[in-house]
């Protein structure tokens, strides 16, 4: 099933300190002096994307350092506060955050990314997630994380809460009548009363509806819990698959989904990631790949996949396949569907635990593709041709050169070949994905009993 | 007691949509429409205040929509996104904002100002606040407000874990070591362990250390608690005061108890407020604050009055003098101080109900202040010399036209006096006021234990 015939595809340039490459750090290229903290390295990508008329950026987030800081560039800032920084250096390009529904209030949530959509004038786009590991639940109060079904359970109430928040105002909320010294009209403004399972929220948002009325909700849970969770209230979906029959069974059966809602399967965009490497040539471009693998300390990404893989380090020997005997995907609390992923993956293709590592440290379960820009432009487009995606999310091994060439040399050709825009034809994130800014409720009840007693 | 003789005073610009007067929206020169949540309008505000050199700007913030909004311009943006943008567009002004303890949890906040620093280079303040309404706890999942004395002793242990989130990278975390494929020295990152009455928090911060460790704090409470609390963590405390005597009585005070906590008076730095209107001559500043006195609607703001002193509207007639029985402050949860301000004024005044409404809604309770720039300079310049101030919360009646008038009038008066600096000297908002980038104690620890064993 294919429902995007009528417009491009769609591109998210997914950002990360050096790139996503694990080992990008250490190439002579890069400056890994607190990448991730530097606005004046993270406004210049945004522009870089902005100049390929990209959708939108990405910015990932959990709020625990919960990794080893000697592997990789690690430390992070709050993407919100990123993105409004963003915001006020570029013009169009969409930007899109993750915040965690488990570990942030609703009304704090919702005020934040309404303030985004503000100064952005339209261009927030919401990352939910739930959030899975420990640290994080250790940073606030917890001494374990919720259950995965519970925190799916608070997710759902959580969009409600944030949605009912950000149609709180009605767009003519304000009057504006100097003369008569009345602001604004109080009963255009509506008190949610929101009593849920998880949520009490009594009030309005202190803030005005803001330019798309509600951010792009954007999900990644790949979970069956997750997949509904996306099919039920997602725009936009990130997911990350290694080959074309299942990028294509994903994307069916997200689809099929979003109808059992009573969606229109069009309005749920899904974007696989894809980390392109891209060379002059296809064999420079795998010389490039392996340089990078080759960079990856094995003892620091083995340590990382076994905790990925619930299992003790030495139960890893680099050069052996996996172990027979590894947990089964219900044991699994969190990342769920990329636990999965991996063991599918080394199984799959009988890899070793050392040449395992080289696949995930391109892009830690996301699809590495390296090749020539019209390489890269082709694998794009035979899954976007075949019912396998909307878009990419684009995730750059090396930042920021690989973000570069993407937009200056792969971006051209999909222009060429009318599968992607050439210019902004809208100015709002929703415009540039092709959806509609959402009708208020309490504006359009109003309009229908109006429509009644007239 | 005057404690600042060494340097300058210092100003901060109090932002509020189109002014602090309640109707100056109903001005022939303001635009009201949302001017609060138009960014670029906040961005031209905040380089007006970096044009006179201002120590910094203010953003007042509150989680709930509390007031009617047809009385005068409603909605506001999260403060914090707001700053991130206004950082983007200028280089040197101080960035505070106001957030809540009560409606916050500390990991997310002590990250989101620490993104804020990084993203200013250095220019981020919190205005801690416990919030005293009990709209906000409603948006929280609560029935009432904690009570005084909770919601303080919450706020102090969050400082303390802010503080403690705030220090937990050493500034020499990053070793960026490519050849040994090391980014980070992870000994030199410091998961906090928080175990107290009102939080626990493992973790490190996911945030590194940032340009000014700890952004300034910055406090407003005037209780009892709230001046602890102010005595014990603030670097700069927002007043309102009416006389010299009070505002004197209260500089003292604050110093004695900063000095009781051990700290050196002069890192406490106190700013009444001011609501300057200015005028080319006197008379025609009286008549700018009659005519927009003459603007305010009294029956919206006599509903405002009664419900800051807790009574009935009906027994607020307009034309006669407060009753004599009035709730005591020990009676009132929140805004205990500005209460018996009000109370104060209009019965030392004996002002009429019309009158003191009069006085409020140029400033809240806040002194307002009509004359030239230089009557203007010369009250900031008495109160500076007579110890009852460091420097001025100026809170302009009318925006943007009062900001540029003191910037452009006000300003240059006092730069001639040798009261206020013609350029900035430092890059920083601690460089501003004066005040040193705090040590972290891990590294003093670590190199006091070198020392020792040297």
């Amino acid at each position: 099933m294919t429902t995007h015939r009528e417009g491009h595809l769609h591109l998210n340039a997914f950002l990360m300190s050096t790139g996503h490459h694990e080992a990008s750090w250490r190439l002579p290229e890069s400056d890994p002096s607190f990448v991730s903290t530097n606005i004046a390295y993270l406004q210049r990508l945004a522009q870089t994307a902005e100049r390929g008329k990209l959708d939108s950026i990405f910015f990932a987030d959990g709020p625990a350092l919960h990794r080893d800081i000697g592997r990789r560039p690690s430390g992070t800032l709050e993407p919100t506060v990123v993105l409004a920084a963003i915001a006020a250096v570029t013009q169009r390009i969409g930007l899109i955050a993750t915040a965690s529904t488990t570990y942030n209030d609703p009304y704090n949530l919702a005020r934040r990314f309404a303030s985004v959509d503000h100064v952005s004038n339209g261009r927030a786009g919401w990352n939910i997630v739930t959030t899975a590991f420990v640290e994080a639940a250790r940073n606030f109060g917890l001494d374990e994380q919720p259950a995965h079904a519970d925190r799916y359970a608070r997710a759902a109430e959580f969009i409600e809460v944030a949605l009912k928040l950000w149609d709180s105002w009605e767009d003519d909320a304000e009057v504006g009548d100097k003369a008569a010294g009345l602001w604004g009209d109080s009963s255009r403004v509506h008190p949610i009363g929101h009593v849920g399972e998880h949520f009490r929220v009594a009030g309005a948002l202190t803030t005005p509806r803001s330019p798309q009325a509600h951010p792009l909700l954007v999900q990644a849970g790949s979970s069956e819990d997750g997949k509904d969770l996306a099919a039920r209230f997602a725009e936009a979906v990130f997911t990350a698959q290694q080959t074309l029959e299942d990028a294509q069974a994903f994307y069916a059966d997200l689809k099929r989904r979003a109808v059992e809602w009573g969606r229109d399967p069009a309005t749920v965009l899904v974007l696989p990631g894809i980390v392109p490497v891209i060379g002059a040539t296809e064999a420079e471009a795998r010389e490039k790949e392996d340089e990078l693998d080759r960079l990856i300390n094995p003892e620091y990404a083995r340590v990382q996949l076994a905790a990925q893989l619930r299992v003790d380090p030495e139960e890893l020997p680099l050069d052996r396949e996996l172990p027979d005997h590894l947990p089964s995907e219900d044991e699994i609390e969190g990342a769920k569907s990329r636990y999965t992923l991996i063991v599918n993956l080394g199984r799959r293709e009988r890899l070793t635990v050392r040449q395992l590592i080289g696949r995930l440290g391109g892009g830690r379960g996301h699809r590495t593709f390296s090749g020539t820009a019209e390489q890269v432009a082709d694998a794009i487009q035979d899954w976007y041709d075949q019912g396998a995606a909307d878009g990419f999310n684009i995730m750059p091994a090396v930042l920021p050169s690989g973000l570069e060439e993407f937009v200056d040399q792969v971006v051209p050709i999909l222009v060429d070949r009318g599968i992607f825009r050439s210019e902004y034809t809208g100015t709002t994130l929703r415009d540039h994905y092709g959806l509609a800014r959402p009708a208020n409720p309490h504006t359009v009840a109003r309009l229908a009993t109006a429509e009644v007693t007239r």
